[in-house]
């Protein structure tokens, strides 16, 4: 089911910068109770869309990657666990119950650390719940991951709305991994203001940081603000404090993987700290664009955030296509994806995935609901939808 | 003439931690008036030693990168000059002065911007102006490209012993890019602190920032700490900030391509600013270490430093040996180096490949001479070597 660009799926268009987009990351093709996704993995190389045939091919689709980040894998599961429901043939509520079960946690399982989809699914689960018939059941199962699929997407907009006032044409914003519409539905977090601040007339031009080691920045957001036209460079890491030092840089935007709501700290992609710290030695503003389900309102210290460690080989090595031969190499393939390792073969490396900037290094966190101070987080917890006791409610 | 490790040359075997090392980046092979280098570009995949057969090799192992490194370039070009000076057949000082004016304007225009090697073949040809007789200023022009060399090693050996003391067993220390003995005729100018330490018996651990976008930390750095057997981990450049905010650095060790002695300003391998930044935040000593001839008398700012940029593809793609193949692709040999494209096939980069830390970030640099404060040089400019009107003497 592979097909290239502009895809019209039976899905709503989407309207960014004045111009109809027909394609969501993440969207649902009832007829054929399918999920469709932006096959990640392939870019910025490839632009595909796959489309899972049932629960279990979504579930891998999480597994493997072929879908990331927090609101995407998110409305991934929301929709799986309904294909799920739909593919069950039957009458009887009982067997149905324990199929959605299976459903549910063969999804769970592809991520199990991840917190997105278990929310995500509990909607679902909890919508069809209130029908009495298999059939209603279904179709409620489906509306309510439409539902989360589409409030994803307005959240997305909201930052965007927010975040648009702090640009203003002429500006130069850095940014640092990929918070943008592949990781969610659509128009993303970090994103979002800079496709607002685009659709309202305003000219501006964007650093990305390649954000080593898995190079988001290069691969993803590059690719992103290409197909947006949004004038773009790419740099590296090290580059950042040089470009700011030299007054190169007016605003940096970031998303986030966690913030915590009674401290103002912020958990995001390794290197966000070192940002952060440049920005405010120049006294450069900086923000972080999260949805609500961002904020975690319970931990009481960024200490206590587990920071995983990952593979060293992404260290070692890179990812990339195949762009310049030497003798004795051949492929039938120009975009074949090959990793190539950089560093010395006897080496070792360490992986943090993550690092912890504190809150006053943070000018504002920009959120569906509003901009607030990290610090103020908790004063407003209401109106940033904490319920007592949830996580990310 | 390549040949594998532990290569005997006919130079003076150098001791490193204890232990005979045969062979430096750079020597001198007298009855085949050959150039030896460490094949650079091939590392950390391949260790090879290349011998060039005459000064015009010489000037383009200089200009393809086999050697780089102001110390390496420098001493390369020394013997170049004694190279192209003794393959001189007859007796004419006349045709003599003519011949060796040739060898040194093509092997100055090899690295037309690089100071080094102007520096050291104005000395072996001062040295050949004593000789009367071809011969005579044939033999005079290898001594003094042999003491130029020599000079190299024992200040790396100076910089080591001062720059040993900062080092306590269990330290952990983070370096950036490549100063280690790669880029000098050996021990390094970063890594010779290292290297003392090791001499001494102290126990330390090493992270080597990898040093995007020419990864020399990765690749070079790593490997010579290999070679050394010194612990060490390379790690994402993004990583330093985190390490340092969880108490995992101790202390940063740095070289640099230009110190200005008015204002102790270094300029270093893009990034270095922000590790400085980083490193004061957190109250962790950051040195760097630096011959003589890297300081700059006559500048008057860090603004002044002229700032290369490099070519975009160093940031949008990545160099390494094939390690991982899918469909398609084949090669005869698995250590083919080859670049892939990493980033967006659409997008721009930029590629500053230098930056400036100002001396209010640094603790010391490190000298042959001493450890001095960045802004006591000047006052300490005539044991420092400088003399009136000099640009790095």
């Amino acid at each position: 089911m592979p097909q290239r660009f502009s895809v019209a799926t039976n899905f709503v268009n989407v309207t960014v910068r004045g111009r109809a987009r027909h394609y969501r990351t993440v969207s649902f093709d009832g007829p054929h109770n399918a999920v469709r996704l932006i096959e990640q993995r392939l870019l910025p190389h490839q632009f595909k869309i796959v489309a899972t045939k049932n629960f279990r091919e979504t579930a891998d689709a999480i597994r493997l990657m072929v879908v990331r980040g927090a609101g995407a894998i998110g409305a991934t599961a929301a929709y799986g666990l309904a294909q799920g429901a739909r593919a069950f043939r039957g009458r009887d509520p009982e067997k149905f119950s324990r199929h959605v079960e299976t459903v549910f946690r063969t999804i769970q399982s592809a991520r199990p650390t991840a917190v997105d989809p278990v929310n995500a699914m509990n909607a679902v689960h909890a919508a069809m719940r209130t029908g009495g018939t298999v059939e209603e059941k279904q179709a409620l199962g489906l509306a309510a991951a439409e539902e989360f699929a589409n409030e994803d997407f307005r959240h997305c907009q909201e930052i965007g709305r927010h975040g648009a006032g702090l640009i203003r044409s002429g500006m130069r914003i850095l940014t640092h991994c990929n918070a943008g519409w592949l990781a969610f539905v659509d128009v993303g977090s970090a994103t979002a203001p800079l496709y607002a601040a685009q659709a309202a007339g305003k000219k501006f031009h964007v650093f990305c940081d390649e954000t080593r080691p898995r190079s988001q920045g290069a691969m993803l957001t590059a690719w992103e603000l290409a197909q947006q036209k949004i004038p773009h460079h790419v740099i590296a890491d090290n580059a950042a404090g040089h470009l700011m030092q030299r007054g190169e840089i007016d605003l940096v935007l970031v998303g986030s993987d966690r913030v915590l709501g009674r401290t103002g700290e912020v958990a995001n992609k390794i290197g966000t700290y070192a940002v952060a710290v440049l920005a405010a030695r120049h006294g450069i503003p900086f923000y972080a664009a999260i949805p609500l389900s961002t904020i975690d309102w319970n931990l009481k210290s960024g200490l206590r955030i587990p920071i995983e460690e990952r593979h060293e080989d992404e260290v070692l090595g890179a990812w990339g296509v195949a762009s310049i031969f030497r003798s004795g190499l051949r492929t039938s393939n120009p975009a074949t994806h090959l990793c190539v390792r950089v560093a010395n073969p006897s080496s070792a490396a360490r992986n943090p995935a993550f690092d912890v900037t504190p809150p006053e290094l943070i000018t504002g966190i920009i959120t569906p609901t509003g901009i607030f101070k990290p610090r103020d987080l908790w004063r407003h917890r209401s109106e940033l939808g904490r319920t007592e006791g949830g996580h990310g409610q």
